[in-house]
């Protein structure tokens, strides 16, 4: 063999205590031993799909081209939603059609901020197919638990050179959620929401550094007030807004948590004005 | 070297904050460095030997054939019960000798259901040996840790192809738990219990979709009662009654939790009727 | 490619559910894709310097020669720390310098029991680099995610075989932690306490199973005595001191959790008296 071994990505709400994740594994591996998977979350809240696509836009990027990204959060698993698999010029991505696998696309492919999920078309460089090939699936296929026995094993059958076009139709629309981006107020200022809260308590909100007042910004969030922005998480300041590795503005608390702080949850308000 | 490399699987009670599933596996790569490692879960609840069994049975399945599978779930380690190594006609099991090897057998070889873990024998095609050669343990062997230093170093030894029979001597009878199956009541009905809940708070149940009826059901959980199976999680109903991806009727609340709906706990009696 | 691929194991605070662990991932995976990751814990708490010492020296030992340990617990990231590369006899570690290389060090080259961390000499045999070649790192580098950018790459680079000396100045002195080591009282007794809590509940203290009594001992801790030692956790008594697989003197309730019963917490002070 040449080269080293395909990496298939997987991002699910499987949780790690129960036997889902190991068994889609072994169902990749039967098809192509050969395979490496590497986990980026199974801790994806039950069937939160922004949630997703947020943790898996921050994570795909920085995985070498030519890699699977399987994203199995699938709440209508073994209904009428289309299971998929998506290639883009760096990437492949597999999951079912809920919006899931948003984060292959760019900001302008999406629906408008503040719009809802809703199918958008795939311009060119983009190629998707509803998965149809029973061939590479598992058989029996079960109506419950389609990673193991259809996404799994067609990131399985990708790794190994199949074409994309022998797993299906041909899909012209996708469904794919607005971007995570703060919308721009008629006076100016930035409001957004806390989009992820993360292990230390961080709130990573959808305020995109690159939209940020280029000199001197104010934030307020929780009835409290931020002056300026931070560069790192260093000790000092009580609370800080800092500009985060993933390009979001983010609401710290050195040493502590900013989550606890400010008894923030999810979708939590943050406005930014320039000073 | 040819073929891939060969699979190692581990299902432990070890948590992954603590520093033990790592230096099992750093044990296991200081012998083969070429294994590779597929953990299951490391989530089983302290000791409980029977969500190992549970776990193991629903992952092991979907592995291809030839790979071994590690099971630590070891209350009595450094006390008198016997470190196995068990082989099947399709893989290898490595664990304790306290029931948590039960996966790997059928049925029809576990003791009836209700009776307690108890010695079976073993027919034709199965091998067992208690692990007593220390040339294939890690050196020194501690008391509690037979994990980092029985069970990995032989699973690794095996996977560099070492014969079974070098690594203890052949043992007739291993523990096992009774296969998990609702019994049938003289009314015809099948009295199960909750085995398992998973991370979306599905209520898995011992009832085998196998025995259930073939015409109409009608399940009883917790005060209440639910009509009819159903085959997937769509959203609709209150509560549903899934014939689930292992083979076993499940409790589900579409879009939330059973468990957190039904303040259900494991043990948790369900009855299912013929309507 | 001869031999193996490179091990590079990873130990952070990083949590789960978030996508910086895979983030960090595909960053190494992008330089060189054959390396082989092992993660030690994502779990420890955040900012604890201490537990992912800790936690390292309890992992690291186990594994092979020429493995790469990175430990990424850094509260003052993209601040003045220095990113340090450490090469011992036996491993190399990657990391801050803020004292979470200590595990690489031996006792008697860290600070004296009861002081804090400060920097230590590099005896022969040790050398160690500031990370500064910029041609090693991920571009941009963020000033939040050294992990992502500094030593992840740095960390695969290593496995590519680029020589420590490349990847910035050497440097003689790192910051190093006192040993964990219950000090020896003037009346002859060990004083200790509770260095981390395991999964089952275990209390693993700072007191070495090699400075125990030879001949019978008494530990004192929470307002309970526990007379003398066992090897195992072997269900018995309420409460067992046991001589830890780490090497260090352990609490355990055997069947439930030391922590539960005696409430304790992290720092809870253990004694150990000669019969």
């Amino acid at each position: 063999m040449s080269g080293p071994p395909p990496i298939i990505t997987l991002t699910t709400d499987f949780g790690l205590q129960d036997p889902y994740v190991a068994a889609m594994k072994g169902s990749i591996l039967t098809i192509n031993p050969a395979a490496r998977l590497i986990d980026v979350s199974h801790a994806i809240r039950p069937q939160a799909i922004e949630e997703a696509v947020f943790v898996t836009a921050a994570a795909w990027p920085y995985f070498p081209p030519g890699v699977i990204h399987m994203v199995v959060v699938d709440p209508a698993v073994g209904s009428t939603r289309r299971p998929l698999a998506l290639r883009t010029a760096v990437a492949t991505f597999v999951g079912p059609d809920n919006g899931v696998l948003s984060a292959a696309l760019s900001d302008e492919l999406r629906p408008a901020t503040g719009d809802s999920a809703s199918p958008v078309g795939l311009p060119a460089g983009y190629r998707a197919v509803s998965l149809a090939n029973e061939r590479y699936f598992r058989s029996p296929v079960s109506t419950t638990f389609h990673g193991r026995d259809i996404f799994g094993p067609v990131a399985a059958h990708l790794s190994l050179g199949v074409p994309l076009e022998d797993l299906g139709d041909p899909v012209e629309r996708i469904v794919a959620l607005p971007p995570f981006r703060a919308r721009r107020q008629p006076d100016g200022s930035l409001r957004g929401r806390v989009l992820h809260i993360d292990a230390f308590g961080n709130l990573i909100t959808d305020v995109r550094v690159d939209d940020l007042p280029s000199r001197g910004a104010v934030i307020e969030v929780a009835g409290r007030t931020i002056e300026g922005l931070s560069a790192t998480y260093e000790p000092g300041a009580d609370l800080r807004a800092v500009t985060g590795s993933s390009g979001y503005l983010e609401i710290a608390a050195p040493g502590g948590s900013a989550a606890a702080v400010l008894k923030a949850g999810l979708g939590l308000t943050v406005v930014v004005r320039a000073r």
